[in-house]
C-alpha cells in the first residue's frame, strides 16, 4: 500500500491519506500524554496493543449494528478507516465516579453512580478540552440536536454492550470516551458513525475482583506496569499479539518501555 | 416585627425566621465576594440598592405571571419572602459572551452569542460551584427533569422580559444568574418559584451606548466606582433610594464605601 500524505497528527495517532478516496490509514503511536499534554511519555508497544484491542471492539460493535469508521486492520500498527468529518465533541460515559468527575463534584473515586452519566467535552487543546453542555454544542453549531441524539443513542448502546463484554472477561467499565464523525455516502446522505479508537487509552477498566486499574490511569498516576496493564486487557479479550508478548523479554534499561 | 432566629447567612444576604410560619426575612448585606470567596470587600450601600432593585424586578415579574418567593419590602435592607426549599442549582443565562464563558471557551468578551445559552452550576462553595449538566443534576437528584423543565421555562421568560426592561433604560442584559425553590401549599402541592435576588450582584449590565459595565464586574475587575454603578442602575429603574443619594455626600476617606 502506498502511504501518502499525512493528514493529521494527534497525541496518540497519525492519520494518513488512504489508498483510495474516502479512506484514511490510522497509525497508532506509542506516545502517551495526560493532563492536557502537561505529562508526556512513551509506552512501548502501546500502539500495537491499542490497534488490536480497538480493531476487536470495532468489529464486535459492527456485529450489533453500531456504525463505525473502521474498515479493516492493515498491519500491527495501522488500520484502514473511512474518512469522516470529525465532530469536535468528546462524549464521555461514566458508570462509576473517577477522574475529573470525582474531583469536580467531590465524589470519592469508585462510588457507583445512581445511573450512567453522559458528559460532553469540546475538543480544543488550547482550552484544555472544557466540559460543555448540549446548549453550548448546538448554539455554537459544533453539532446539531439531531447529531447529538444520534450520538447519545449510539453511546448508550456501546456502553451497554461494552459493560457486558468487559465484565465477561473480569473487567469493570468505569467510564470511557467516544468520538463521532459524519460519514457521507455517494448521494450526499449523512450518518453519524463512531470514529477514533476504543482502548485502555480512553476507557477506565478496573479488575472486577481486585479493583486494580488496567488503563491509562497507571500512566497518569505513576502506578507502574503500564504496558503490562494494556497487555492484560488484550490478553483477556483474546487479542494479545504474539509479537508483543515476545518483545516483553527484550528489556533495554536505557529505553524503558514502560513509563511509570 | 420581631426578628427571630437566623436561618442562614450567605455571602451577600442573611435569612431570618419570618413573623409567621412559612415566611423568612431576607436581609441584604453590603459584603461583596468574588472568585469563590478569594476576593472580599464591602460596597457601602449595596444592600440598600440591591434590596430596592430586586424588589422592583420581583414585582414586575409577578405582574407578568412569574411566581417568586417575594412578598413585600419591609425596610431599607429587608424584604419578607416565602420560605422555599432551595434547589442547589444556579441557572445562568448568557446573551453575550463574558466572564467564565469567555475564558472557558475562548470567546472574546462582548461577542454576541448565536442564541441565548443556559448553563447550570452546582451550588457548593467547597467545590467552587462547578458547572454541571442536566445529566448530573437529575442523576444526583438535585432536581428532577420536571423541576428543570419548569426552571428553564421560567428562566427563558425572565430573560425575555428583563432584556426588554433593561434595554428600555439603556442597559444591555449580558447574562444573569437565577435560583429557584420549591414552594409547598397547604395541600402539599409543590410549584417551582424564583427565589434569591435579581440585582447587579448577579446580572451583568452594560450601558447600551458606551458599553460601560454597571455591575459586580467593577468589583471583580477593580474598575472603580462600584457603588456608583449600582446607584446608576437603581436610578435608571426609578428606584434610587433618597437615603443612598444623600449618603453619597458623606465621604469618609478612612472608610471608603466603594471598593475598587
Amino acid at each position: 500500500m502506498a502511504r501518502r500524505r499525512r493528514i493529521y497528527e494527534g497525541k496518540a495517532k497519525v492519520m494518513f491519506e488512504g489508498p483510495e478516496p474516502g479512506t484514511l490509514v490510522q497509525y497508532f503511536k506509542d506516545d502517551a500524554t495526560a493532563f492536557n499534554n502537561q505529562k508526556k511519555g512513551v509506552i512501548n508497544g502501546k500502539g500495537v496493543l491499542n490497534n488490536r484491542i480497538s480493531e476487536f471492539i470495532m468489529l464486535r460493535l459492527a456485529e450489533i449494528g453500531i456504525p463505525t469508521h473502521f474498515i479493516r486492520a492493515l498491519n500491527m500498527r495501522e488500520q484502514l478507516v473511512r474518512e469522516v468529518e470529525i465532530i469536535p465533541i468528546e462524549v464521555v460515559v461514566r458508570n462509576v465516579a473517577a477522574g475529573s468527575l470525582s474531583k469536580r463534584l467531590g465524589i470519592a473515586e469508585g462510588t457507583a453512580l445512581p445511573r450512567s452519566i453522559i458528559e460532553y467535552y469540546y475538543k480544543n487543546d488550547e482550552l484544555g478540552d472544557p466540559m460543555v453542555s448540549e446548549e453550548h454544542i448546538t448554539a455554537f453549531g459544533w453539532a446539531t440536536t439531531q447529531d447529538l441524539d444520534d450520538m447519545v443513542g449510539l453511546t448508550v448502546r456501546v456502553n451497554d454492550y461494552l459493560s457486558g463484554l468487559f465484565l465477561g472477561v473480569g473487567l469493570k467499565l468505569i467510564d470511557f470516551k467516544l468520538e463521532f464523525g459524519r460519514l457521507f455516502d455517494e448521494n450526499g446522505d449523512m450518518r453519524i458513525v463512531l470514529a477514533d479508537e476504543i482502548s485502555p487509552d480512553n476507557c477506565r477498566l478496573w479488575d472486577s475482583k481486585t479493583g486494580d486499574k488496567l488503563d491509562k490511569d497507571r500512566f497518569r498516576q505513576d502506578l507502574g506496569n503500564v504496558r503490562e496493564a494494556y497487555q492484560e486487557v488484550a490478553r483477556r479479550l483474546g487479542v494479545l499479539p504474539a509479537e508483543v508478548e515476545s518483545e516483553d523479554t527484550e528489556g533495554d534499561p536505557k529505553n524503558p518501555r514502560v513509563v511509570n
